[in-house]
């Protein structure tokens, strides 16, 4: 029979091999070995419940609810989940992932459990970091105070979010472990056990089994080292291999170079905006590097701040910052602002603040699936009086486009980009109104709005509709929200607009633009046939950027297709007399 | 020369008179006379910070700071707003009045001042029902890991929101009382004085002297009474008057009896669905009796979970119940909701969890202003995938909508309604796809699509028009999201089309209509004429609910005035013939 020990060994062994050559989150698993291995010896993942926070740590879960050989196609199309997937396992109970969710999960099945006489036990692994989050604060105050509802919290110390954990509670915790003082937890009501080495299995199995046994809210403190027994995990300073892409498992070094990306154009372009301007500042939620602000933050350490997995605060002291006189730029990746849409619109836009945010990940980001997709914010942003919003269509434009939001005074900007290379710089023909026209057919009936990177395959879209004979119009709005006057002037002298974005399509720029025309529009002079051409309206699995873009027709082949389908009236004819 | 204690009488007096007479927050500002007095003897309104959290108990600061000969006109149209006010005053900073932002916006100033060499002194005052929110939490995290950055947080510890504060918190502050155990707040790091009287100006001065030598992060815990020194207040069970509405300042009796309103309505029939389904469980972020649970929870006591000030765990702990086979029924203000979309997006919508979210206060609520009009909602949740919205335009309604709601099994819902009486039935003429036919001219070109309870409005306008000689359809869609292909095919047989809708424009129901209509349009069929006719795109302030809509055309003259104009073509003939 094989002894803990040397199945965390084994385990840990898989995790490196495996994950070095997929991809994946590499740190945060090696860390929680010995914890789920416990975990799994004390409860039933079959019967109780197991609630990871965030998911990405629950790939020992995985393997150990029979799920080993999914990991040669882990994150990969078609391949097994980065994250818990209800529709791999039956153990998996929450799919969504982003941080600190999982105490209210956990409240909410105590309660019912409570209610229906269920006497499963409700356990939680809960990191440092995600405690730094709001929500987590807003949980522990209800599960504590209720002790007749038994919650198992593990609590995985590892002292880091991406980097180390920040404010007060990482260093009461540090506290903790030198048992010199009061105890936040047992203050709040809530039974404290610990702290226990988070790598002797047989210690936390010890602690599990009495938190088990006291049936109430118990936190078992358990104190781990993030890419534990792996060198270049350990002693990466950054973050402990967080999450890698194909590395070579010896040196955890990439195997092939990188392009420039979105984010390194936008750490450039930033720390010289901060050479020139002291009163640029930098905020991040616990992703300084993920965002791209190393350099900025070597540079101006006193200007950056990293304020924990809590992205409401993130914004409204971004808020404070700049009613104390300063331009405070948010770094954020897109799927996290939805925490914080209550702050932007009421603590910043309502008072017209110049905060500037930057939303990382925006559109479809590949393997991390449905709950990292930066699908929303640019169907919410547009809502939100007065922000402008922009989305640059390669790095030139990032660039210019950060200064011109820097430099706005009287009301919130923001600029999104995806997680991918930024590919070749596009030139413009002419500037019409905000954004640029790239292409211009002589007699052109169709126009192609091209939002921000998907300029490139409206572009050749428009290539592949000339070989049909159809000329084409290319217009890069640059600022997507508020709508410009001088988009909807071109838009009416077209009979056919195609707005291509990476979003989801409610909300998305062509209906804004729809919306506009049908507006005005008289009698005389019916609206043009206008369509958002953008991600379908709902949950996206994972799977390679391009992949996923070309699947719902966000290639060159697919707009161009689509384009010629509409230009197709109902009797078939593929070049109707279009009406003027 | 005027004692404190001479002063502070004459300002409660003077609050209840004035307040009894126009409505507005009496009990919370009862609470917070000394305190503000003392606040404004040792700090200086027009030199430091001083930050309310929330901005309803800023009245006594109004007072101080020169506006007590507005309170006339508290919360009127052009009169004083109900909280601070950049437009009022240079002493006031936040106008938003959610709850939780106040330590966030400090944190935010201090770092400002910081880096710029400022030493005005930042102080907040921050109610112990605010703590609960998690915003709180992630900004005491990082001002307590910042000695060198000082902020006074004035904790006005009164131990309630409305009602009685929940949680670990509430126990944890009344046994600092007892001074018995640990402290939260100085094991985070942060220095504590107290607790301190807070109806005592002279020992809340002397801690706040010694807290601004201290120049560190300091809370100053200060015991209130909500409502103090006024019997109808101090004894009200519910909330000590938390907000009146015009009232007899001898009884605090309202001074005439209410119509039913939609939130008793709802009150009235969750609690009959309460009887019958043994699932059903109601959920409140600190806003029970508000939201019309009171009915509720006396009947049902294990099933209302009130949560604190903590929309995120609200919708998350619903996820969590739902996952645990409850149907949970969340009662929020449509303002907060913005507070926790990502929760209802990645937490309930993702895996597609059965919860109702009940949205009160839903479009323009009146005399609170442009913080708490709930005007987002509409445009923002449908953009979750999967979740139906409801918008009922009577009490009917209202009850049939919320019994299909809580019958969903598979999906997200919601239901949206506003703060005011619920108006007389309007029967239907017959049953359209989801939604009712209400009215049917023969030989009608234009389409009212009547959302909510703007029903009667665009009813009352169709009669206006038909004496113009324009025949009319009035539809009611009941669910507004997702779009009803029935609705769509009705408005393709019309020319014009008016979603009529209290809520933004940007995102409101005839956006989508819009861009359904254009995108399947042809050549042959051009798309009809559609416009959203909803609230502008831009923040609202206070004043009547019936004012404020007729002001933006939202009444039965607005809506007649607005079909009239777009019959209306270029050359100024009032019926042009149409093109069909």
């Amino acid at each position: 029979m094989t002894s803990p020990v040397e199945h965390a060994a084994r385990i840990r062994h898989f995790l490196i091999e495996k994950v070095c050559h997929t991809g994946g989150h590499l740190g945060p698993n090696l860390g929680v070995v010995e914890l789920t291995l416990a975990m799994h010896r004390v409860f039933d993942p079959h019967h109780d419940i197991l609630l990871f926070d965030t998911g990405h740590q629950a790939y020992v879960h995985k393997i150990l609810t029979g799920r080993g050989d999914g990991f040669d196609s882990l994150r990969q199309p078609g391949g097994l989940s980065g994250y818990p997937s209800r529709a791999e396992s039956p153990c998996d109970v929450v799919e969504n992932s982003h941080a600190s969710t999982a105490l209210s999960y956990a409240d909410g099945f105590a309660k019912a459990f409570a209610l229906r006489g269920d006497d499963r036990r409700i356990v939680a692994l809960v990191g440092d970091g995600a405690l730094t989050g709001g929500m987590s604060w807003e949980a522990l105050n209800n599960i504590a105070a209720a002790p007749e509802r038994p919650v198992i919290i593990m609590l995985n110390d590892n002292g880091r979010s991406y980097a180390p954990t920040v404010g007060g509670l990482a260093q009461h915790l540090a506290r903790l472990c030198d048992a010199t003082q009061g105890n936040l937890f047992a203050d709040l009501g809530l039974t404290y056990l610990g702290p226990v080495d988070g790598h002797d299995v047989a210690a936390v199995e010890h602690a599990l089994r009495r938190a088990e046994a006291i049936r109430r809210p118990v936190v078992v403190h358990c104190v781990t080292r993030k890419g534990k027994g792996y060198p270049p995990a350990e002693q990466d300073d950054a973050d402990c291999l967080h999450a890698v892409g194909v590395v070579d498992p010896e040196t955890a070094l990439p195997s092939s170079p990188g392009a420039a990306t979105w984010t390194s154009v936008f750490g450039e372009e930033i720390t010289s905006i901060g050479a020139e301007r002291d009163d640029v500042v930098c905020v991040t939620a616990a992703m300084l590097r993920p965002c791209g602000l190393g350099e900025f933050a070597a540079a101006f350490p006193d200007r950056v701040f990293d304020v924990g997995i809590a992205e409401q605060h993130a914004v409204t002291s971004a808020a404070g910052m700049a009613f104390g006189g300063l331009h405070p730029v948010v770094t954020i990746y897109s799927t996290f602002l939805s925490r914080a849409f209550d702050q932007v619109l009421m603590d910043v836009a309502l008072h017209r603040l110049p905060v500037t945010f930057v939303l990382d990940r925006a559109g479809i980001t590949g393997p991390d699936g449905a709950s990292h997709h930066g699908m929303w914010d640019a169907s919410v942003l547009p809502i939100v009086p007065g922000l402008r919003l922009a989305a640059p269509r390669d790095a030139t434009r990032l660039r210019d486009l950060l200064r011109e939001a820097v430099d706005v005074t009287d009301t919130p900007t923001a600029i999104r980009y995806p997680k991918s290379a930024a590919g070749p710089d596009i030139p413009s023909l002419r500037r019409v109104g905000h954004g640029d026209v790239l292409r211009e057919d002589p007699g052109s009936r169709v126009l192609l709005v091209a939002v921000g990177p998907l300029a490139a395959a409206c572009l050749a879209a428009a290539d592949e509709l000339a070989q049909h004979g159809v000329p084409t119009t290319v217009y890069d709005p640059r600022w997507i929200a508020p709508l410009d006057p001088a988009l909807l002037a071109l838009a009416r002298v077209h009979d056919v607009v195609l707005a291509v974005e990476d979003t989801t399509t409610t909300g998305a720029l062509g209906t804004r633009i729809a919306q506009a025309l049908t507006t005005t529009a008289t009698a005389a002079e019916p609206p043009p046939r206008v369509a958002a051409f953008a991600l379908p309206p709902g949950f996206l699995s994972h799977g390679p950027r391009d992949q996923i873009l070309r699947a719902h027709g966000l290639d060159a082949a697919g707009i161009a297709a689509t384009i010629l389908k509409r230009l197709t009236n109902a009797t078939g004819s593929p070049l109707p007399e279009e009406r003027r």
